[in-house]
């Protein structure tokens, strides 16, 4: 493994240094604690807390989306790891000023568990905590609860922040947050692993023209391996399995995503997204925005998920409020 | 060659396209042609114009700076191909308000061929012209003037489009833009190769514990190969290098910038600019801001590089310059 790094199995507690060195205006490390971030200006007295959080490897998620319109504090595990309740704990009463704290993460089990047991601690100490899982991932079965949490986790965090900054209760918060979940789907295709920092040692292996289509991001079976093919048909075949898991109809808007997973060029996300656009406008589904880029990673994987979030006039109005991170930012309209 | 394309040879028109359809909002063709885009709200009367560009391949390098307070219009070539002079005279002409057209770019012979030939078509329709070019890779020798553009260009751009949109003539904006290129100086280190999306070809080949120090953007030869170390050690002996250049002194006042050049992560990064921070602290020069992330690549190539820019008054004021694009935003103070 070539990777730069001191020693690797201090890459993240390194990373959070480098993180606090270098974004002062931005964040705050609270109490001590290595991967506890406070954004600059949180909490707000009076609006509800959003925390944010997971296992370290996936950068720029979930640190770069802590910012004003969007995550209040941040808490994240050693690689691929949940972060510990004590953590998540000391993450939720950071940011509760008596209205209570959003928990938003990815549906994994180890983060279930570590975030529920926050939970009743929290609840020991008289913070209200309700919680949104992200399951977007269609490759993982029919039934959505059990799904993995992948890319959504964009929308998630943007809604939740962008309703809490609107003054919304955490009833309110959790539903509106819970609606742009459930209206999220995705869908990812694998070319290259990813190597993991600590160990080096790579998460599959893959023929030099094969492709795996719905791999999960910590390298987790998908629905099928293939040979590499053009943009337009891998596009055509995902836009078409994500419209129909909803289904949409003609008429729909969504917003359109192409993450990158680590490696691979922004000319190949731009490439995937044309040809998504092309895909949605076959079937009638306008395209409201737009968002190419690294917004998940699984470390230098190389690969594209393609992310649909289907809107109505509320998540469109909080989609549109500002926010400004370091993975995502919109100005003031 | 494994590459989200559909057919090689026109991933640039593709990419183009997509960039098209994802972002109306952000920016338009230019009469029709492939790879010349105007940003939304340019030209703006009165006001010099600021144009930028060179080879694709580096994104997102150029279009990625496409905005409000950074370039006006952005012309690109084939993959490490400088656009044309035909196409650069289009752009010039598309922003030309009767103040005059910046032209930023790399300092490379083609791109100076290219360019200094699209000047003497614009002189020709009247259209006056003041070009920089950026040179800071300090592994290409001692004559200035003769070293390599890199990442640099995103403080150049950066300079130009604040003083251009603070109203500057075209002389006082080629004036800062120069002094801030001037205050740049940049390092590189290579662990992995990238390959030409065109051909399959990869750039160059480095052994499984090697680096290569110095390497360009096109996979030019740097100052010496070496085993991988610790990022500590290597943000050292580039800081180190890097400051004998100008050669900095202490109370310094400094943008410290952290390039991934495509295929490193995140979390190496911010290991990287913790180092260089320290490295910094103990030449007793301040670090004013941080940038980590990708401002240009060279495809899937592993590695980072490390940029210095040096700030005064001026040009602390433009670096703080509201801006809004796709790879570089900030937000209203």
């Amino acid at each position: 493994m070539k990777k730069l790094l001191n020693v690797p199995s201090e890459a993240v507690k390194d990373m959070f240094l480098g993180l606090e060195k270098c974004h002062p205006d931005r964040m705050s490390r609270v109490g001590g604690l290595t991967s506890v971030f406070l954004r600059k200006g949180a909490p707000v007295k009076d609006r509800v807390g959003v925390l944010f959080g997971g296992g370290s490897g996936h950068e720029p998620m979930f640190i770069g989306y802590l910012g004003p319109g969007l995550a209040d504090v941040v808490v994240q595990g050693g690689v691929f790891a949940s972060p510990t309740p004590d953590l998540i704990l000391a993450a939720a009463k950071a940011v509760d000023t008596g209205k209570g704290v959003l928990f938003v993460y990815g549906n994994y089990a180890g983060d279930i568990l570590n975030f529920d047991m926050a939970e009743e601690l929290c609840q020991d100490e008289g913070v209200a905590v309700r919680t949104v899982r992200t399951w977007d991932d269609v490759s993982t079965g029919a039934d959505r609860s059990r799904r993995r949490g992948v890319t959504a986790d964009v929308y998630t965090i943007k809604t939740a922040g962008a309703a809490a900054a609107a003054g919304l209760d955490l009833a309110a918060v959790e539903a509106v947050t819970r609606r742009a979940m459930e209206n999220c789907r995705t869908l990812g295709v694998c070319l290259t692993p990813a190597t993991l920092p600590e160990t080096g040692i790579p998460t599959f292996e893959l023929g030099p023209d094969e492709i795996e289509i719905g791999m999960g991001a910590h390298g987790e079976a998908g629905i099928k391996r293939d040979k590499i093919q053009p943009a337009r048909d891998l596009a055509e075949f995902m836009i078409g399995r994500l419209a129909a898991d909803y289904p949409l109809k003609k008429g729909d808007e969504v917003v359109l995503m192409a993450n990158g997973m680590g490696a691979t060029t922004a000319m190949e996300l731009y490439v995937m997204a044309s040809a998504a656009h092309d895909a949605l406008a076959g079937r009638g589904i306008r395209v409201f925005a737009s968002d190419v880029g690294e917004f998940m990673t699984t470390q230098e994987m190389g690969g594209c998920h393609l992310t649909l979030f289907l809107l109505d006039e509320e998540l469109k109005k909080h989609y549109l409020a500002p926010c400004d991170s370091l993975a995502y930012s919109r100005a003031t309209a």
